[in-house]
């Protein structure tokens, strides 16, 4: 069976959130989970889950001695905390004691310490992995990469990005021949920067469903599997989405509690308006993966609840079992 | 009084929405309209909207021969059709005939029109002018440019980018000391790609109140008034938040209709969701400025309906009656 090693002092509600989304995950698919942390902190968290009859020998502590702050700067944290929760958890993946590694803590912690750990998979040469994010939309998800990783990119990147990502939907979505995009200011041939206009021909010449470019609203609208972009305009997009979804939850909120009868009105639509926030909820997918790097990592939100690194831990887990990491460098070494 | 040049070829609904919003805007605020374009097109669309006593005097039709189509290559269509209707209201512009130019056609003929016959103001280098949208949010509009025309950008024109748009807020839209903002990955200094770690410097040495970094999920919380970007991030951002809104009005729609009881609900709560539509909608502001041209010229949605039309013709009619473009040149020279 496979086992995950999990970050439980990565995250805003760390160590409780982690801790309980182990529990759900060894209780529903049971995954074994090693809780990577400071054990004293991370047994209290355990004995608040109640009865663990059934899933105790699932999960295990492995002691950290140090943690990545949310606010600490990622380079110099990584480099003088070899120690921590993310290095431990890293390491563990990289001599085979676990098949994953999932932390909602910095981000950029998390890109750091896998980079150093694990190295790059053979023949990407991105500055740092992709983040993979799947997007929500009208019929399902897309996946959009990179969402904030590189935000200086090369052409020859983008390339890698866009094999990686048709891989990762068709091995882990399931996804049949997945079609992939360039996200551009313009669907037409030719539109785009600098960086789209050099990449374009790299990404034609590789063995995937290339459909051109699309623009920002064809995201959600879900025109394709995979859509890909540099990592400045890739995060704009996904936090702007954020924003935007939020904003209109408001506005909602705001109209439909302006007078008595919309109230009550409102009253009767909630459990719609409940499975809309669902739909569109960060938590279903749990976390991120970090293409290119030798090893499965998952970034989960700094926010995540219990049932989000319950599926991040899912994703980790499915990754490893479906062999992402040894197909992509495969693949780059058939190239 | 102000007289507006529209382009009554340009649009989808061209030329029956550019003509009744002409005939809305002269009826409502008692602007003249020229109307732009081929004479035996615009005669039958003015014949259309019914009784013109009052505002017929407000109403001149210009004679143009040709027009550049939504489909056409702008570059190429520009230099070939020297008489569209886009270069003769340019052209009416340029030598005082209009105080504006509104046209809701090819927005790459429009920036290449504006440009060849307005010529850049003095001091302004980047590419082309820079097209500042007005985003909605919780608390209002918030200005966003650069969203689209210029997509490889150089550090100098961010920060033309951001003193045009500051002086936009403060004088048309009436901002006291508007906020600017840098649109970034992060909010921590030293967050951005390369371009915005060398713009920042130039920006805070302008006299504008710079707030630094924001992220995508800010603009449409309304935490500034106006935020910079390079057009090819900015398009995403823009497209993306339309696509946003459209998916999420999408699955409201299916969910409110899953039964009869719920569909009976949101049959109550109609106006409250059409009031949500109309904060969002595009038509409310009607178009968009263009930044960095020696006259005022609005691009307009290509989908643009009479309201739409009516409201850019009033948003041209502001940035001349504010003197926008002067005060823009005033400024620049003053650095």
């Amino acid at each position: 069976m496979v086992r995950i090693a999990l970050d439980a002092m990565g995250g805003d509600h760390a160590p409780l959130a982690p801790v309980a989304g182990a529990v759900r995950a060894a209780r529903a698919w049971g995954y074994e989970v090693q809780l990577v942390g400071r054990e004293a902190d991370i047994r209290p968290a355990l004995r608040d889950q109640g009865d663990l009859s059934g899933v105790e020998h699932l999960l295990q502590i492995v002691q950290a001695p140090e943690v990545i702050e949310m606010s600490e700067h990622p380079a110099s944290a990584v480099r003088s905390k070899r120690h921590s929760s993310m290095a431990v958890g890293v390491e563990l993946v990289k001599n085979g004691g676990a098949d994953g590694f999932v932390s909602a803590g910095n981000t950029g912690g998390v890109l750091a310490t896998a980079l150093l750990g694990l190295r790059r998979i053979e023949g990407i040469t991105s500055e740092r992995p992709a983040l993979a994010a799947q997007v929500p939309t009208l019929k399902g998800f897309c996946v959009l990469l990179d969402v904030g990783a590189n935000v200086d990119v090369k052409p020859e990147w983008l390339a890698q990005f866009a094999l990686m990502g048709s891989l990762y939907a068709e091995i882990v979505l399931g996804r049949t021949r997945p079609s992939v995009a360039t996200l551009s200011n313009g669907e037409e041939e030719g539109k785009g920067n600098a960086l789209l206009v050099e990449a374009i021909p790299l990404i034609r010449a590789l063995p995937i469903h290339y459909v051109g470019n699309v623009e920002g609203k064809d995201i959600t609208a879900g025109v394709v599997d995979v859509v890909v972009v540099d990592g400045f305009a890739g995060n704009v997009f996904l936090k702007g989405a954020e924003g935007v979804v939020a904003t209109m939850t408001e506005l909602i909120r705001q109209e439909l509690t302006r007078n008595p009868l919309s109230s009550l009105l409102a009253l009767g639509l909630r459990p719609a308006f409940r499975s809309i926030r669902r739909r569109l909820s960060y938590e279903e997918v749990g976390g991120v993966p970090l293409l290119g790097v030798n090893g499965v990592c998952i970034v989960a939100h700094g926010r995540s609840t219990p049932l989000a690194m319950q599926n991040a831990i899912r994703e980790a887990a499915r990754c490893a079992e479906l062999h992402l990491v040894p197909r992509i460098r495969e693949r780059l070494i058939s190239l």
